[in-house]
């Protein structure tokens, strides 16, 4: 495959995506899913990487020189990731094993909930190796089955069908986890992702460790990791907040399974609604935690997304007690740490509170960014005193 | 004071600088130093702050109303100050009690170390104002002892002496603090800065947990924290490189005290000489700890800057064994975390090693961002994994 002229900066500084737009021609007759080199217009190798033309990204690269992508390849790759994984202190059972781009495999998702594997194929050229990767999988780290995970919606970017199931024999598809000093219930089936926010686990061993003797306002909650984590850590009280029943019963059992149901409170609720509701009432919170879902999934997104993010914060504010904390996140990779700041800041000039951010904190660590893919670093997690 | 037209907009977003250029007239006769209001072109109030028409930023705001800025102001700045802090777990009994504008009071630099303040007055309002902030902090804190380090060149651009000396009665000028496991010696009298460099403590300690059984290399080690922190968690070997004797033997004084002299090796080196020498002799390290002084003091001298930082971290990338850590900090405001990523990237590039950035970490948490002012976030520090 050549490119057309100009267009391999980007590639040259390590990027691993050739888009659609940026192919001179594809020569001999690749079929999409195999391997093809990628050349500059004057000729220059770039790379080898797995072909899909029915993507806009139409070639994700593996490999900067012109090594078979076999399974020797893959199996090079994979001890690498788990190398990494390896040489980092963990409070957990469960991790990210492999991380896409972050790990030189893009495409590739494979999480690890104690003794369980959740494995995402996003690409076409990922799907179709899918058997050699449950292969190297078994071998390396052994689990005691994997389960697909190929619902996620990307796919269809690929001409991939969305799908689920175990690709080994059939086990329990909720596993318990550990996570510092608490357990949590995943379900690898129904729930969000691959079932559970790995990406916020420092960040809410952090948190937590702000939340002794205070009440907690976890918004978005989800199955209750955060409100959980700062009751384990000794907060005095907890309100969940959380739209979805399926999430709020598991977040329910996993009050119980860490001995704090007796503090916790979960309200099935928008949480715009019912921050609306609680900031009616005045300050009640010495700590609020704002884990939202992407609200800006497209550039074009950006404005309506920066609105939904200060009505949250604006409303946070309010529901918070002088000499608070606020824990405002967003993983939404179109809005950086500087647009998060500016929106915080508005909030805090609305709501006339006086803010610090006494920490910036990004995603957790079995998530490691590729240093020419700013798309591989999505989350952003500010700690903030409020006055 | 009034501003010229459409020079309100940063103020009105809560930054605290007014520059020379932006000022139509000055009403009255305020004196250097003095309170000043200060409108916009249309006569809307945009806060109250300090006048130094001696300095390009001839005012620094204060506060948004237009409240006395007598010594119950300053008071409760301080109060509120403190009760941050208060808030926050330490491992350490040393920290940063006023960070200048990221706690609203612009010019005061207050650290303590154990139970000594230093004070860092830099700006003429506050330098005014030093006698009555030295009876605040007495009240407030009851230190041992104030010692002022008025040295700082940046006091010339406000027309200031640099002097430095006791405000109280005298002590001893080398103090010992705790941090984590550690005991470090603190000079300061003749140290850097104020004496230690505290915006670096959580980061040290993270990073001294991926050190056990490792071979770590410390370049740019000043009085040897990074390291001997290292070899407190379990470092095998430390290497330290520095330039200035006088830290040197601090650093070698300070390993004894945290009994690790066996394992430390301190080299009175210029680091980009030493790590070129230590290069040309392969890798031989597992940690490699590139804290550098700021390279880039002014926007212009951003490309040199980068040049300087590119050298350093490729040179570092040569010493690293296979499946190493490298954590690159960068402390230059004009440096961003994209900057520093995509010059580590070129690095790597070069040394045909593959990175991943598996934390992206700020300044310590007594080191608090105003969100209006980008200015107040300085430090960069990531930890990179190396094949």
């Amino acid at each position: 495959m050549v490119l057309l002229p100009g267009r391999d900066e980007r590639l040259r500084a390590g990027h691993l995506w050739v888009y659609r737009t940026e192919i001179a021609r594809i020569e001999g007759a690749p079929q999409d899913g195999d391997a093809v080199a990628v050349r500059s217009a004057s000729g220059h190798h770039l790379g080898v990487g797995l072909l899909n033309t029915r993507s806009v990204i139409t070639v994700r690269l593996l490999a900067a020189g012109d090594p078979p992508l076999d399974e020797a390849f893959f199996a090079g790759r994979l001890r690498s990731a788990l190398a990494v994984r390896g040489r980092s202190g963990w409070a957990s059972s469960a991790r990210r094993l492999v991380y896409s781009e972050g790990d030189g495999m893009p495409g590739l998702i494979v999480d690890r909930y104690d003794d369980v594997l959740v494995l995402q194929t996003l690409t076409l050229g990922m799907d179709r190796r899918k058997e050699m990767l449950v292969r190297l999988l078994n071998e390396t780290v052994r689990p005691r089955g994997i389960y697909a995970r190929n619902d996620a919606a990307v796919r269809r970017l690929e001409g991939l069908p969305r799908e689920q199931g175990w690709l080994t024999e059939a086990g329990p598809t909720v596993v318990e986890i550990e996570e510092g000093p608490c357990r949590f219930l995943v379900d690898i089936e129904h729930g969000q992702k691959t079932g559970f926010f790995l990406d916020q686990r420092e960040n809410r061993l952090r948190v937590a460790e702000l939340a002794a003797g205070s009440r907690v306002l976890d918004c978005f909650a989800y199955t209750g990791a955060w409100g959980i984590q700062a009751a384990a850590h000794g907060a005095a009280a907890v309100t969940g907040m959380e739209i979805s029943d399926a999430a709020v019963v598991m977040a329910e059992q996993n009050a119980a399974r860490n001995h704090c149901a007796d503090r916790c409170t979960w309200l099935r609720e928008n949480a715009f609604d019912g921050l609306r509701r609680l900031a009616a009432a005045g300050p009640a919170f010495d700590l609020v935690i704002l884990d939202p879902p992407a609200f800006v999934k497209t550039r074009s997104a950006l404005p309506a997304g920066l609105a939904g993010y200060k009505e949250i914060n604006l409303r946070a504010l309010k529901v918070l007690a002088p000499q608070g904390w606020l824990v405002t996140c967003s993983c939404s990779y179109h809005v950086d740490e500087a647009h998060l700041v500016a929106t915080v800041n508005e909030a805090a000039r609305d709501a006339r509170r006086t803010i610090r951010i006494v920490e910036s904190r990004s995603q957790a660590r079995d998530h490691p960014v590729h240093p020419a893919m700013p798309e591989t670093r999505y989350l952003k997690c500010l700690i903030l005193a409020v006055d």
